[in-house]
């Protein structure tokens, strides 16, 4: 049999899984932004008919778990298992989300790379033979984060310019091992890198570095280069991370810019939308993936994409106590033909 | 090749990893319990020298992760990836006392089941051959879970009897596609089961379904019974939930009383201890795997061993909306031989 692993931190599938349905759910801000025509469903306000975001934030998992089974012609007694993750304190939207699937279920934290680390695991399974079928599914809402980690919202807190906006949406895919594609065919796991930045509203410099570790190392493992890819998409570095990784990885000798995008940039209209650096949050690069890069691919759009879920590995406790902010970055390759 | 999946939740691994070494680091409290003589290292106060009991429970899997690799003749470049994970918002334990670590990261969350979670990956990562050695660790601290969950310690408030004490200590192992065993041969993965129970003073009772669900399943799936075993161990739903769990499962047409028993209830002395019902935490199924466990199967004292962690996945927030607690339970079996 042929390497699995290649490199450093890369693993070359050998029955490349396919993305047979994606699905994705999004807020009233995300259904007013460039994509709005590519998701699924865009919910009127942000309780979503509960009581609390949090349960807000719940049910959107819960329904568009529901979604992406139905996209995808099966049920929850066909699917082995679920990875799933959120942001909020001990992982609720998920758990609560979830609670009544029936699927044996991986709960995940990889702060904002959650999809990526999700799809990372689950699609080894899958090809390890020990899945069938996988969902891979994350959250993020505006209000339950801002709460939770910055400030009540009534307070109307100013932003500085290098603050992004957390996306309120959930996005989920359906990894089996039947289908044409488009196909998982590599991953590279990120390792934890903290280059000692503090600021916590300005996330996409903590964790640019991250995402340009797994970039190159991801290179480096399997000999791809940028013209390789039709699409080179981060997670949520917003415009000042996005930035800086175009900048800062030319010096690692890869110029990435004429296919490189974020996905927290890709959501909002800066001019028009007010969210300052970008999107953030799970759901940002989870519902652009299922809503937006998902259907290129499907198209034959976009051919290759490199898919690298960035996460920011704080809490408020950690940044009370002076702290840094480590940061992770998930690569993960996806192709409309098994290379 | 024959049959990876087998039943509804289980996997039979075609090449059974090795636990190739364990290590555990416990607090104080800990260290006076029964199982003081198993553990590696013992801490003299809570705070290990650090400045927060955040920061300590950091130090605690830092200084854990060292020892495991250490004890298993292994630097971090020999490991492929770490599953990791614990209590505290956003797994701040684990991405901070890791992250000096290089390793490629899977951060998982599932609240006190973490370490059975873990394996589980870890193991199937390395049956899949995509990697040859993984370690699994997580950590809990007394401390920054009363901090975090109840109430500030500083209040000296009152317990009900059905109430546990989180354990403070880490465990870690590292799992090899080399070594002599003990070996991990079967992996059942829970689902989320939730009997309505809201009584964050009374885990014990709100996870025992989830863990009766689970080792039925895993006897439904392996055909094992309960007397293929030497020790059946849940992770910590303490004196309570375990009478709970001994009682209930034999409506089910399995007795276990024989074999069974729950890290929570191990680890302390609860008639000198005033732990009340036991510990809890995902360091105590952690540490009396990685501390007593492990080496009663070097021993050859035990030669069959079903390790069951549980997990409540509430939050403080789910709690305060008048929610109920979810709960999982994943189960690893561990032999001396592979079957």
């Amino acid at each position: 049999m042929a390497a699995k692993k290649i490199g450093k931190q890369t693993v070359k599938l050998q029955n490349p899984p396919s993305i047979i349905a994606t699905a994705s759910i999004v807020g009233p801000k995300e259904g007013e932004g460039p994509l709005r025509l590519y998701f699924d469903e865009i919910i009127e306000d942000e309780f979503f008919g509960e009581k609390t975001w949090e349960k807000a934030e719940s049910k959107l998992m819960r329904e568009t778990f529901a979604k992406v089974l139905k996209k995808a012609n099966k049920t929850a007694e066909n699917i082995d298992y679920i990875f799933a993750g959120d942001l909020l304190n001990q992982c609720v939207a998920a758990n609560f989300g979830l609670r009544e699937s029936g699927v044996p279920f991986f709960g995940v934290f990889g702060a904002c790379s959650t999809m990526a680390e999700s799809m990372s695991l689950g699609s080894l399974l899958v090809d390890g033979g020990f899945a069938d079928n996988v969902v891979c599914i994350t959250s993020s809402h505006f209000c339950s984060a801002e709460k939770q980690f910055r400030f009540p919202l009534e307070l109307g807190t100013q932003r500085p310019p290098t603050a992004q906006w957390t996306v309120t949406g959930s996005g989920g895919a359906v990894i089996s091992n039947k289908g044409g594609g488009p196909y998982i065919t590599h991953i590279t796991t990120g390792k934890i890198v903290d280059m000692g930045i503090k600021d916590v509203n300005n996330m996409g410099a903590a964790m640019a570095p991250a995402a340009i570790d797994t970039i190159v190392t991801h290179f480096e493992d399997t000999g791809f280069k940028p013209e390789n890819y039709d699409l080179i998409v981060t997670g949520d570095l917003g415009a000042v991370g996005k930035e800086i990784c175009d900048e800062l990885i030319r010096e690692q000798g890869y110029n990435i810019s004429s296919v490189y995008n974020d996905c927290g940039v890709m959501i909002y209209d800066r001019k028009k939308q007010d969210t300052h650096a970008g999107g953030s949050g799970c759901g940002c690069s989870a519902t652009v993936f299922a809503g937006f890069i998902y259907k290129k691919l499907l198209e034959g759009v976009i051919n290759n994409v490199l898919f690298v879920a960035t996460g920011a590995l704080l809490s408020t406790t950690s940044s009370q106590q002076g702290e840094s902010i480590p940061s992770i970055a998930h690569a993960v390759r996806i192709s409309n033909s098994i290379s």
